[in-house]
This record gives C-alpha cells, structure tokens and sequence, in this order.
C-alpha cells in the first residue's frame, strides 16, 4: 500500500474549524487506500506568539530553551488533529520529535535532520492508523528538544518521504507554485511543473511556497513534492527532476522581486583590492549578508563600490563606514533605501542566450534604470528603483509569457 | 550543600510579570547557598484553556492524546522561567518530564508516579544550576507521555525532594493550612504545624491548597512540606510527624464545609439487607462516589435509607430509582439539595471525647438539625440544611478555637 506524507502549514490548522477541515481531507484521503503520515506545523501564528513570550521574559532568549518553548506549538497541534481523527472514527496517533527520535545536528533554531527512526511510524501505519507528526522539530543527540528553523516543518515532511519512500504533499494556503506572486502580476500563471532547481533558485529568492531548505532535500533524493491548497482541489504543482519538466519548458519559469534591500554606494575608497576585501571582511564579521556588489575605478584613481544589504543591517554597516571615514577623511558613502531587486529563473536561459539581451532592451525602451545587474546561468537578477517595480514586473510578465493565456 | 525543591502552583506564575517575581524569589534562595529545584505547573488557566480547546475538537478527547496537549502547558512555563533567570544573569536549564524520565504507571490523566531518574539533575546541580521541572508530568514505560492528574505538581515536588533527599516548599496563593477557610470563617487561625494525617483528612475533604495524594507520599517517606505564600514573607504552615506536632495540639485543627453534596431519602425499601446492597451495587456500577448513608426500620417493618451523593450524579441516581420503582411500586423518594457537610478534624479527638457530644450539643442549643452524622476517630462529619452553614461555621469556630486570638 502506498505512503504518502502530507503536510498542512500553520494557516492549514489556525483555528478547530480548519483543523476539522483538514482532518475531513485525511479522511478522504485515508478511504483511497493509502497509508498517511501527517506533518503538521503550529496553529495559526502560535509560534511567533511563543517567541513574543520568550522576548518579554529575555531580550536575548537562551537557545536551548526557546527551543524547548517552541516545541510546544507542534505538539499542540498534533494532539489536536489526533483527536479530531478519533472523534470522526478513524485511528491516529501523534508523535513528537522526540517520541520518533527525529534526529538533528547543528545549532538551535537553525537544526538540520540528520536520520528519522520510521519504525515506531511503519509499526501503527501497519495498524491502519493515521500517523500524526510534529514538524520543525527534532532531537540532538544529547537528547535536548531542537528546532529546525522557519519553513522547517516542510523539512520534516521532505524528510520521512525519503525515509518513508513515500509521496510527499506540501498543503499550504496557495494552490500551487506561480510564475510570479499574482497580487503583483495580475494573470500570473500556476505552473503544472517546476524542477528542482529551479524552485530552489526561486525559493532562495524569496518566493514563499517552499522552503528552500526542503527543496534541496528532495531534490538530493529525488522525492517529487506537490504543493496545493488545502482548502481547494485545483491541480498544484509538481516540484520535480528536470528531465521530466524539461518538455515544457520555456525561457523563464517564475519571477521575484525583493523590496527588503537597500543599495549602498561607498566613494573614493583607495584603488587597491585590499580596500575592497577590508570593507567586506568588516561587513561578514558583523554577519551581514552583502548580495550584489559592483565597482568601479574613478578619473582619479580611486574606487567607487556599490552593494546590496538588507534594510535591517543599515545601522551594523554604517558604523562600519563611519570608522573607516575616521581614518580616511576622503571616504564617503550615499544610500539608496528605494530599491527593488528584480529576478527572472529559467533553465531555457541555458539554451536561449537572447534572455539578458531582452531584459536590457526592455529596461532601456521604458527608460529604466539598471542599477546594478548580476547573472549566472538559470538567473538574471538587476535593480532598480522601487517607483518602477510594477512597471517592470508587468512588462517582464507579459514578453516571458508568465501570465496563463485565460487571463494575460 | 542542602537541596530544596520549590513548587509553584499556576497564579504565581499566570503572567510574565509574576514569573519575574517569582525568579526573583528564586534567586534569592540561591544566593543562601543552597541546590534548588523547582517545580512548576502551567501558566494560570493555561491548563484549562487546552482542555477547552480538546473539547473543541472532540466530545470525549483521546486519552492519550489529551495528555500530549496537556504536558504544553508545563513546558510552556518552565521554558520561560527558565529564560527569566539566565536572563538575570543565573544559570538554569529546564527539563520536562520525558527528559527526566519521571516513570509513571497508571492510567492517562491520573497516573502515579513510580520513579524519577535524578542523574541529570545531580548533575545539573552540581555544576552550579537551577534545575527547573515540569511538574503534573511523567511517561509510562513505553514512552507515552501522561499526566498525574489535578494538583499533580505537588506531587511531582514531594517525589523529587523523597528521590533527593531534599526539602520541600510548597509556594501558593495562600500563606499556609488555616482551621477553616478565612473567607468563611472571620478570623480563621493559621496553623504553624499540622499533622501528615490531620492534612489528608483536611484534604479529602476539600481544604484546597494541598492535593492529598502529595501529603500521603510527604507522610510515607516522613517528607515535611513547607506551605506558604509566593509573594509574601509571612510564616507559613510545616505538614510534618505527629510528633512534632503534639505539643501544641488542639481537640481540632481544622473544619472544612461542603457544598457539592446532595442527600437522596428513599422510602418503603423491603427491610432485608439484600435490598440495600442491590441499591448500592447499582449506584457502584455507575460510577457514583455515595459518601453519608444512614438507614432506619419504618413502623410497616419496611426500610428508609438516606445517601449522599456528588450533585453531578443526580440524574444517574434518579434513573436507577425509576428503575427500581418499575419493580416495586411502594418504592419512593425524596431528595434534598440544600445540604452542607461539615467536617472537623484532630487528632486531639481521641483523647479528648468530649467532642462529638460538645457539637450535638450545639446544634441542639441552636436549633439546627443533623440530618445525618458519621464519625472516625479523627473526625467528624455531619450534614446540616445549608441555610445554616455560615451559622455552624462560627459556632464551631468560636467553639474549637479555631480563631486566632488577635482577630477572634
């Protein structure tokens, strides 16, 4: 009989009437024949209302225990749907990570699975029971109660369908993975397909259906995952190898825009590249992220360098600046706060060199600034003024063809 | 150095402003020099609120899995008190009950515990740390998590300080054990001392702040407990060996009153014994605590018998009697709902006989009747109509000392 792993987000679960909802889906599922294992996320916004705890007990909550504080949001969830199960008839049961020995190395907060023990699981679906397991969390192997990061909970899932050889589903609030987020590109088209490697592009850009994370994983052990809508039965879509995309495949297969950097310009730092590699040392030891960095040499032989931060770091990185201005008066710097970071991801890029070529044309017929432009082989990602983002996203949108042909 | 286990019931720490306090109270036993472990129960009517919401999900919640959901609560506090306190600049870990593995035995949602492995806690200990524990938890020997039932915490502090060898202080929202409930009885003394086995009795019968099987345990192991107030520095009560309690012994230490009860007279039994113990099986098969019962012989040679029942059996009751009625027409009854069980309790009773003749004469004096009355050697209880409760109340009051001198 078939396994099959679901996994039902936060917002699947957030009050008792969606959680009778789900278990109604289960159930149907259950009659199918097949045998379940259920991944469930915390209720609703339970997790950050945990955190908001932590934070008004400790400015700086200790790790071990806030993992130990937020694994309680799972486990309440999977009691819950438990007994929502045995109420409607059926046989369930729930397990948290530490009853399953979910295994986990790394740091708290930001754990990573390293073996799940199935057999406690193989034993009750082997009863007919629908097992019931808590996501995002797992165990060291000291036995201390871990979590394994935001979006962990599709983790979990990816996780026990590679152990499990099982089918995975992702069930989440949107009905599948789009082109582009529809609230900003009307039309946007669902894909029936994506691959791997492009989800994790597209994940790792920003595009909030998958975590990326998870999307590795799968794509390390070739277990497909289908993402939909809990709460609808429209066709989602199939994350999965490339060979069995590839027949569809067209130039660009989704688009994201970012609006949580800023662009910093720093001016007249000396021409060396050890003034360059300084600045960018001082900037990693604060665990700043620098995303895009161009540079270039002024008439005068210094340098300008322009770069890419998330808004949240601007304080770490002026402070930064300020001291390298105390021994270098000449040194000076302008932030740009409005800007929009515009990716395209495709694998047709690799086949269909005129990509970049496009963007440019596009950018420069509408007069558009490109403020700073990089590209690998299946992305092109450039910036420009945040006043322009809708423009761009529309005009990306309608010569890449992301938009479904029913609405474009 | 001396171990002291520390229980707070769940208003010491209902908000995060109260677990502060209470840290701070923590912290201030630790700088006397001593190994501390505490004990916590859920934040305030955390507990409740999980309840609720599994009644939400099912009518009858799953056993198994209502104690999944309930071990959160614990979990939830000790986390955060634990953060309180590294956050104060003290070392604390936290430990729920699979971590410790408190073995339990019994049943889900009122297991017994059996075993606590203190090793990690020694070890905790030893290096410096407060230990903190999930109190109200255990796990059965196959891992399956459970709870102890109402009050469980206590018993969890009592079984740590039996394992450890260490004291026990009970911190509630009371300041101690007083004759009679203060809000009953105007003046109500507070007790330094109480006996193991005057606590039981006192408990049984619904004196709120100690959960009588903690006391039992405390007595079997010879344990004393401390009972006081969170947030305050008075003098508390010590539950300790008769012994130490005899010299100031009083014919009373305490009075409890009932309002839960209801009383069933039934008229026109067949006068064998046979009928009786028919009547009582029945009510026995379903369940139905029956606590006062007496019978007499009626001029037609037939039987009266009058019971007293929990309110909440009522109906259960009835549907027997309809029953019985059914078989024997002659059969019928009456039932009082407007009855208080008063009870006094003392060791001093037994060499002081004069008790049970000093309360008939007081409610002959008064004019108030007792419907029924049963005695041990330890105590006595009788069933007045309620009208008169607070009446009882203060005659016994006045009557045992049971008010402080100050107030009375």
């Amino acid at each position: 009989m078939e396994i099959v792993v679901q996994k039902y987000g936060g917002s699947s679960v957030a009050t008792i009437e969606k959680m009778n909802k789900v278990a109604d889906k289960i159930i149907k599922k259950y009659k199918e024949n097949k045998k379940l294992v259920i991944v469930l996320s915390a209720m609703g916004d339970s997790t950050n209302r945990l955190i908001d705890l932590a934070n008004q007990v400790s400015k700086k909550p200790d790790s071990r225990e806030l993992d130990a504080l937020l694994t309680t949001g799972e486990q309440i969830s999977i009691s819950l749907l438990a007994m929502a199960l045995i109420e409607k008839g059926y046989q369930a049961v729930s397990f948290n990570g530490s009853q399953l020995d979910i295994r986990a190395s790394g740091f708290h907060q930001s754990a990573k699975i390293s073996d799940i023990d199935t057999s406690k699981i193989t034993e009750n679906l082997d009863q007919g029971k629908i097992v019931i397991v808590a996501g995002f969390q797992g165990i060291f192997e000291n036995g201390e109660l871990t979590t394994l990061g935001r979006g962990g909970s599709d983790t979990s899932a990816v996780a026990l369908a590679v152990k499990l050889n099982a089918k995975c589903e992702i069930y989440t609030d949107v009905d599948g993975i789009y082109t582009m987020d529809p609230r900003k590109l009307e039309g946007a088209k669902k894909l029936d397909y994506i691959s791997y490697e492009e989800m994790i592009e597209l994940a790792d850009l920003g595009a909030k259906v998958m975590n990326f994370r998870s999307v590795i994983l799968a794509s390390k052990y070739k277990v497909p995952i289908y993402v939909g809508a809990t709460f609808s039965d429209k066709r989602g879509t199939l994350i999965t190898n490339r060979e069995l995309v590839e027949m569809e495949e067209t130039a660009i297969v989704g688009m994201t825009v970012n609006l949580d950097d800023i662009q910093i310009t720093v001016f007249n730092l000396p021409s060396s590249s050890q003034s360059l590699s300084n600045l960018f040392m001082k900037i990693g030891r604060e665990n700043v992220n620098v995303d895009m960095i161009s540079q270039m040499l002024t008439r005068d032989n210094n340098m300008d360098v322009s770069f890419s931060i998330d808004k949240d770091n601007k304080e770490k990185v002026l402070l930064i600046l300020q001291k390298l201005k105390e021994e270098d008066k000449s040194i000076d710097w302008e932030i740009n706060e409005n800007i929009a970071k515009v990716s395209v991801v495709g694998f047709g890029m690799k086949t269909n060199s005129g990509v970049a070529g496009k963007v440019f044309e596009l950018m420069a017929d509408n007069d558009i600034e490109i403020k700073m432009i990089t590209t690998s082989e299946t992305r092109i990602t450039w910036m420009i003024n945040s006043d322009r983002e809708q423009e761009v996203i529309n005009l990306i949108g309608e010569e890449f063809e992301l938009k479904s042909e029913k609405v474009g």
